[in-house]
């Protein structure tokens, strides 16, 4: 079966302290797997889409329960290696009011991190597909990731299969190795047809600043040749259980926006911004007018925020309505 | 010892995703006993009425369970039947933000769905009661919860005991037989003292449209000359765990609205309009004037909101609390 | 090693209802240590200070893990004296929506009660300390509690300590015994050099009202010539877990006024009061100007509303940044 | 309705750590109703018995669940008293392996210690019942209790109803106040046709040394010409988890002596003797003869150990089953 | 990608009440998807197989969540159809010392129970498999189970793929309809090569008795030409959490006795039959001599016993281990 | 204030899957801090002594929760530095039945495996100490550790500190890295007064092997003239949760050995050598005769068993309990 969206990245475990608690107030924490590009499979899985994961997980039982979680959800998990190593983990105590949420990284040394970068076979991970899905937390990882990200999207591009790209800069990972991350970043961009950036990673990658987003976004058209489509969210923190987001999407041809969505009472923020990038890509694929497809994917970024764990476990139908209607009144 | 209250209709058990979670996200349910009428008569029993519960459930553990836990609340419920079969059972998804709680029915071929519509035994049931609460869910499960319903509110009528009919209109229900619900309805609304619904349950029933809420109470009164009261909130949904509620009563003597109540971080809301039905009752239970009975009645069904589970634990003093003050801070 | 700062008073076990149920609606209780000075206590220990607790403990395993608790979280406990006897202890049940959290005390005849007020042996325990931080719960537990409190100020005077005392009326605890309150209090009130009172508290112990707050804080500097700071916060509750919270300070220099705090979601609201006088004394022992020290209170304050326990375990980091900034985001 | 039986002690709530903790070794507790002449209401109610409870609580909600759970498990509550004060507590850390389990109590001062013992209406509580159950831990918490005690068992001669007496010596109870433990005792006993006591109790109450079992029988049977039946358990513990019983049942006219049950992977041993009680009356009430009798109760008590909680939930069948089949597979 | 096995039969939900508590003690269910043949097909992937699921869910997030559930575990489960209707569910309160586990069936009128027998699409299904597993539950069902089961067996057939039958007798299910049990067993019986199925299995199918196990065997091969294999396990119960079980394997050329393991503390009993089952069918396909292949299965089912859940999650180096050490130390 | 022991070594944290489930077959950790050194600090500072932890943990939430819960059960944490880095962590999964309890170590890269072996200020560590405990887990964990244990022992040398010794092998540790095990154990026994090992471990160290045990004691203390005491357990194993236990001391003047504690039911079996270990220095701080000294440290060793978590906190009181009686009924 060819699949018509690979992703790759890491799996994570995260480990959250219960009911808002600090870490280890309690001696317990909730487990759930996520990751980035795992984030974004699992959501195109459950809006029906043939997804395959590529990734390299510990050779034990975390690594295997990680694995299994996907396929639960209808990811293709073939093209998971196990190697011998440790599961990247990170720590997460969920704020409220106005302490933010805090995470703990633990993830150096990961099976993932140590991983081959020329390890894949990747066209027969690629064969059929009609995309490849990264993000800029690879390379961010250390010299493997950076290699192995910038491999992966060379042989996307070499079996003409198109590049989504999440620009995702995690400060922090880049800090821990000397790789120049503003250039591999780039290295990415510039194989892309999609990317999720706004003005601020474009002044980052590019190494200027702009004056508005739309000064941003035609420089980024102008020099990256291949980009068809920029798309992000905006968001406003009113307190740490209620925001407001929308969300744009750009294309040589126009400019798109959304609805505004209020979202009072937030159950897990963690994936807004993958569940976009799901909703997106869901969009191209089913060939959406822009005008719908960028509130679909805002619908379905702000549906993230009532879901416990990193996935967005939403149906194209639960999207749907979360855009057409505001009865919000329990379903019988 | 004679009750002033008999509630009639199928007990159910509430299972429930725990911690905002979509059904099985993870292996736990919440368990709750839940069902329109017993919901009423466990709210009753707390503002301190004598109560029984008429209704059949499953000669098992499970219905043992479901009896047992009104008895707990101070329901009687020697006229609770125990056949074999199953238990009603529904799924409940608790929503957040923008994704609305979702319920997932299984009650078909229950043992109150099977039971025989002439088992009770309505004139000892009766005996000194005041009242007889039914809801339209019951002639909706089918043929015999339809001849029930009529059974229960001849006999009613046969002992001079009045009749408190709530719509609850659930087309789900309907569409699984070809019963004639309007019909069906409108022979229970004729026998109704007390009804509470609003100008679609009117709409419906009555087969036409109204330009607004006061003609469609008109209608009622003078199509049903046994009606003496009309009562219905007034819900408005700002997000899924916000929002606000008023709530109106009409006689053929004047209307009167409640104060409108903000509902921030509601915890349940299944069981408001149960809840709301027992302030109703209780008011004319204890000769309330119809402006405060509206508001103890409105301010009973927003307390619902912030207990988990679908029955109102509130008492008498902490409903005249809600309506009195707006002091929510802790009370020590 | 000496402390900056002793704190005393009562241990005691809060038990919740979990999950905003009444209490025992499921048969469990989550269990924190609390009590007004330890909270002072762990939350100045959070910060980086010397803290002693002095206090009486049920020498059982109940008395142990409350004073262990506070171990963990860096409170010297070795002025905790354990006596036959029981601990004191208050069911919680958490409200909501409109709601209010309701607290069912049961601390009589609890070890600390019954205590003998001359036991500590103050002079050891006061050496090197620059603040004894009391409250107005301890006399009111009773004539030991008076005769103790009064004590502990005593050997502070004479020790060159200084007294921080928080009025914390409380009628409840007052009306068990026929102690005079205001007379008892304002030996307390006498003493001190910082006190967290507002207007209310002056009228109750001087025995007269004011026209607003500022003639309260004129009377009380007038009458108490050792009082340098009074310190309150101002709450205003639209719901039960949406409040707004601000702070104010006065000194015979002058008054200061923090920003307002919106809290929205507020997880747990015990313990706000004792919080804020924590960040007042943090404020003093670091000596900030008073600007800066009023809003670092009230931010202390308000970042306890999002904590589970009694505690406020937030960091000086955690509360400067609730001080400087807006960004609520995930920490990462 | 008139009761069969009527039992007479205090409500407690265990409050025991989860998983075989220490006590707050997690901040969690599991909180169950118990009792010992309540866990022989409840075990009673479940054989099909009409049982009333005559107690006091505590005037709060803790009481009010305290009583619900009673009327949950079908025990008519009706006379159960509720004035203020508090509930009494005991906190229970379940033991393992070789770790004895291990009780604090926490009962001192509660509603029922404190009730005037001439409160209850005891002809009316009494009308129409068969027998009167108390037991040695009432007389045991003091003076009122005492009084209490022997207040019920006159009134119960005067009706004419019988008297079971559970001997139940807590000397740790008895130490708190100085009440003449043997005496008081003696003064139940001297009432009671049927008493569950072994041969340390008759040694104790007598104040006389027996050479073995029977000799203590026989000496009770002669100095008490009221006492028809004695009925005592024996234990063997292997391991915390591990014990057997078997029973033993002494008339006038015999002695039967029931099957060893073995005890494996105990669940909750509390109550064990409350279940054998219950068990006796239950064979009493329907004339079993003592053979099948001593068995039913042995049973009986064998199938507490492995139900959570201090009440023996167990139907006529489930008890039954055990006394005549070793075949312990799953029923399905 | 062609499976090695297809096992066909209901997908059920398992609600089972937490920590040995009887059904609803408390508010919870812990869930599990379980079923006959479910189980094998699990077993055997976490064995390294080749596994398909044939089913029928209903169309709602429970069948999904069931479904899901298999794949984690790594079965195929593409032909699990989705039809409307419920789900089968069955009640579990676990047992513990002398109180048999108990449960509670509530799978009347489930999606599989109505599912057209000849919906399915066999050839497609069996395409390339190698054995078939079925259970004589699926034809208790009902006629449509039974036709169906008959449907399976006879594609098997034509297609040369080997049946494993694994008898199964519940008398509860059959007593539901009219079917003739034994003569439709048979009718399975006679297509399959492997049979589960003991003494008591034979008499009832061919409505004869034997004098010993042996002899059944003997009659079963002489009437069932295909029949090569029979397996069963033998269990002996000291008490509800400890047992004994042997196995024991009989082919036309001899029989063979695994080793006898003592089952101490048992965690889930639910699935032993089933995890037995799976380590015979993974024997034959990797071709184990049957004195190692009994010991296997044999160790198989007592590891299932240490695991929560319906499924045994032990891989084939886990069972090896349990064959051939008695080192139960912690690995580490 | 001086410690009289003083314990080095890895402070970890423990994840373990709940209720005997594998590795995230469902989402849950609880998380206990543990460590072989830290696991008899706890329990020497239940017993009562003034005992402080050497270590380094990692800088974020999770050092300091792990440091604040040792500091809850009393050990100085003065001297636990805290650098960047992560925690070492292990998981858990406990086994049963006939299923081992599995660890997945994952410490690789730890604050404490990286810290400057120099870095510790030892003289001020040790002032004023009589013991030193260490293990042989700190120099498997590599260079680093073989370094600071060395420099610890040396340390303690020149202070005139004893050295105790836990050999604890961990065969999987050194193979991470190239040290020669053998070679840098020998160094660290030559140092010791004390030491916990068995004739394997004694053959592994001196690389010859030994007809019994005594054999190998004889030469250990030829070799080894600091060496005063060797004790070890010799653990029998009927199932995962059924053990017995004995302990033996031997000194250059006599042997000992202790009862055999039959161990039903173990909850966890993890520090059942370290409470042995904290038992022998107690008996040796207190100067128990060797007899008794035995059969204190073999009943903790046992009461561990019965203990959630790593460490034994049972009181001298309890052991001595455990020693003296086998009246195992609960304790009132």
């Amino acid at each position: 079966m060819s699949h018509r969206i690979v992703c790759f990245g890491e799996l994570l475990l995260r480990l959250t302290a219960p009911g808002r608690e600090r870490l280890l107030q309690t001696g317990h924490f909730d487990v759930h797997v996520g990751g980035a590009e795992a984030n974004v499979a699992v959501s195109l899985a459950q809006f029906g889409h043939a997804v395959a994961m590529a990734s390299t997980v510990a050779d034990n039982e975390l690594g295997e329960a990680a694995t299994g979680t996907l396929r639960r959800y209808g990811v293709d998990t073939r093209h998971i290696a196990r190697t011998p190593g440790r599961m990247g983990l990170y720590f997460l105590s969920t704020g409220a009011v106005r302490r933010p949420s805090q995470i703990v990284y633990d993830r150096a040394g990961s099976a993932f991190a140590a991983a081959d970068p020329d390890a894949a076979d990747w066209p027969a991970i690629l064969r059929g597909a009609e995309w490849l899905h990264i993000s800029g937390v690879t390379p961010a990882i250390g010299p493997n990731g950076a290699a192995a990200a910038q491999g992966a999207v060379d042989a996307a591009r070499a079996a003409g299969v198109k590049i989504s790209f999440d620009g995702n800069y995690r400060a922090q990972l880049w800090a821990n190795w000397d790789g120049d991350g503003p250039a591999i970043l780039r290295g990415l961009l510039e194989a892309a047809s999609l990317a999720f950036i706004n003005e601020r990673d474009i002044s980052l990658i590019l190494g200027q600043s702009f004056d508005d987003r739309d000064a941003a976004y035609t420089a980024a058209f102008q020099l990256f040749p291949r980009l068809d489509t920029i798309a992000a969210t905006t968001r406003t923190q009113y307190s740490v259980d209620h925001h407001a987001i929308d969300a744009e999407i750009a294309t040589r041809n126009g400019h798109w926006r959304s609805r505004s969505h209020e979202l009072v009472g937030i159950v897990d923020r963690i994936g807004g911004g993958d569940a976009f990038a799901a909703g997106v890509l869901h969009g191209l694929l089913t060939d959406m007018p822009p005008d719908h497809l960028i509130e679909f994917a805002a619908a379905a970024s702000a549906l993230k925020h009532s879901i416990p764990g990193d996935f967005n476990l939403a149906s194209v139908a639960d999207v749907e309505a979360a855009v057409d209607t505001d009865n919000l009144d329990v379903r019988r």
